[in-house]
């Protein structure tokens, strides 16, 4: 039985995310079909690939993850489908939304553009192809269609930005908040490995500790801490509270990390 | 496998929909789940008349559409299931919810009251048919039971309203907008079908310009748009934005579209 | 094929539900996962149990309940799994949460502390024990494992509140608004079997009648009306509107109960 998650800017107060799953059920009625999350902003893909890429990597080898975020949709951006390494596939536009969970996953091994219409729904929709295109190809692929039935290969897909971008080496790390999760807590873009003991984060102006060993817990109630997430990344919590809301703090606002 | 499609106003905060699920599963372990929506407006059945209509058309025939919205439950509105000619079924409150998406598949080919108790859940609430009656009446249809043991036979059910109502034909349409999606895009109840060419929806005053061929990057950033959306609707969306934020526009505004 | 639901409060605009889902799958890839919520407010322990009690009765019985409010996750409060009499099964913190409903359902036969880290994930966080260790902990009891074999038994759980605290006969009973529903209606912790027949309810001032045969459409549009809920509890509801707002009430408020 194969697993295809899903990941889309769609919400859940329309039936779009439903009219998806339809679409994928008519071909794959056996597919085990798990959301990943349908609240990502809508048509912002930058916010896309960073929860895409928070979720991959727990899914068994060989998962299907359809990913839409697609401001573009109906124009000449390419529908691609990519393969990594271990067996997952990766079906969605080309605009930087699949390439951090690919890289994350070894990087692609294959790509194609989902270009042959024999593989869509009939009379595909300009405006709607997480339905019309994206979903009935995962379906097919969960059906056992071959990544090269679906199109031409290509060599590479955009990459417009990535999640962790390279650093110098050095005693100090700059980065920033890429991420506020439901609790208020701000996750940054510095890997946990960069600090493999305790550390000191410097936002706004305040110094907050943490390290490799810390968790919610382990300050008093509302108080502020570092720690690794569940990402591997780098997070500024507050005891029973939000992060967030305590410092006056969102995406974009830098951080600066050094060891102790 | 019999894949049961929910449509409710039941939220995400509660456990209803949960507890819905848990009632249909006790009596049909394999039944694939999957949710259309549960945000309609509470006790709102003509917005959940429509969503339900947008949704039923993609999945496989012989699909089962259970739907409450039914502020009505307890009282003695009747509760219903109906098929339709391609197979599918439909099980809800006889207040106006299930007739459109009936009517999209060709219209009933049967209908009866679910007035035999043997089918629903023991000890019913007065408040919860979700759970108590809809719920194990659309399970006992997933494994196999036939319609016309679920209670005496109905002629016809309630249509309190309708989502397209038919037009004269001419050269301009009269139309208002129905819903106001997640993106801020406005779905009028005009059928595309009726402009086959490119056309000018007025709005508020304003003039926005569209076409079968239109999607939303056929414009530039922030630009306003007439569109032919996935349910096959006269839409007015605005790329990579909020179409009713900048029109100051939503449900029951008046539209008018003619060809250009 | 067995049933494991979810409730908790990780929200949906992150992916930390679908993280869950997938650390199950990885392991019991058949196992049928239904969410009971997942809005529970942050860390609001006492939320989530009454959450968690008014859904476990209506599965099939032998079903997996996994449940994560979990502020104190990475600290010294124990993960825990129970089993009751008719075969149910729960995972979570030992903080409250899954207390109540094991109680609804008769009560843990079996008690132990999920310690035996051969049953997590490989190198679990310390701050995301629904990933790591409960998710994996519930999807190896969907495949089989023995309680026993989780970790040390244990003679008793925590129990820091019940959802009906035991009462004193007599004619007038006081209790209070232990949740408000997405439709605005306000569920007291007083059992409806306290009250037999008709009764009147005094919340705010305000004297509000209702009964064993109450519905939402007994009375007038924005009425309020006492009924005995789909929990078995008694509520004050409005009708086609939010008694929370009519009243100007939520948790917390003091409600007296009398028969007429």
């Amino acid at each position: 039985v194969a697993i295809v998650t899903l990941l889309t800017d769609f919400g859940e107060a329309d039936t779009y995310v439903g009219q998806m799953k339809g679409a994928i059920l008519v071909i794959s009625p056996s597919a085990t079909l798990v959301d990943l999350t349908h609240a990502v902003p809508a048509q912002n893909v930058r916010a896309g690939a960073f929860l895409l890429w928070t979720a991959v990597d727990v899914f068994p080898p060989g998962s299907i993850h359809l990913a839409v975020v697609d401001p573009g949709v109906g124009s000449a951006r390419r529908a691609i489908a990519g393969k990594c390494a271990r067996g997952d596939l990766f079906v969605g536009p080309d605009n930087g939304l699949l390439a951090p969970a690919l890289d994350r996953l070894g990087g692609p091994t294959a790509l194609v553009e989902v270009s042959n219409s024999k593989f869509w729904r009939p009379r595909a929709s300009k405006t709607f192809h997480g339905r019309d295109v994206f979903g009935p190809v995962a379906a097919h692929l969960a059906e056992g269609t071959e990544l090269d039935e679906l199109g031409p290969s290509l060599s590479d897909l955009q990459r417009p930005f990535t999640i962790c971008p390279p650093r110098a080496t050095g005693a100090a790390f700059q980065g920033e908040i890429i991420h506020e999760d439901r609790f208020g807590t701000l996750i940054t873009n510095l890997p946990g490995d960069l600090l493999p003991g305790d550390f000191a984060l410097t936002v706004k102006g305040r110094r907050i500790v943490g390290g490799r060993q810390t968790h919610f817990a382990s300050v008093a109630e509302g108080a502020l801490v570092g720690l690794i997430g569940s990402a591997g990344l780098i997070e500024i919590a507050l005891r029973n509270g939000s992060a967030a809301a305590a410092l006056g703090a969102t995406i974009g606002e830098r951080v600066s990390a050094e060891p102790l």
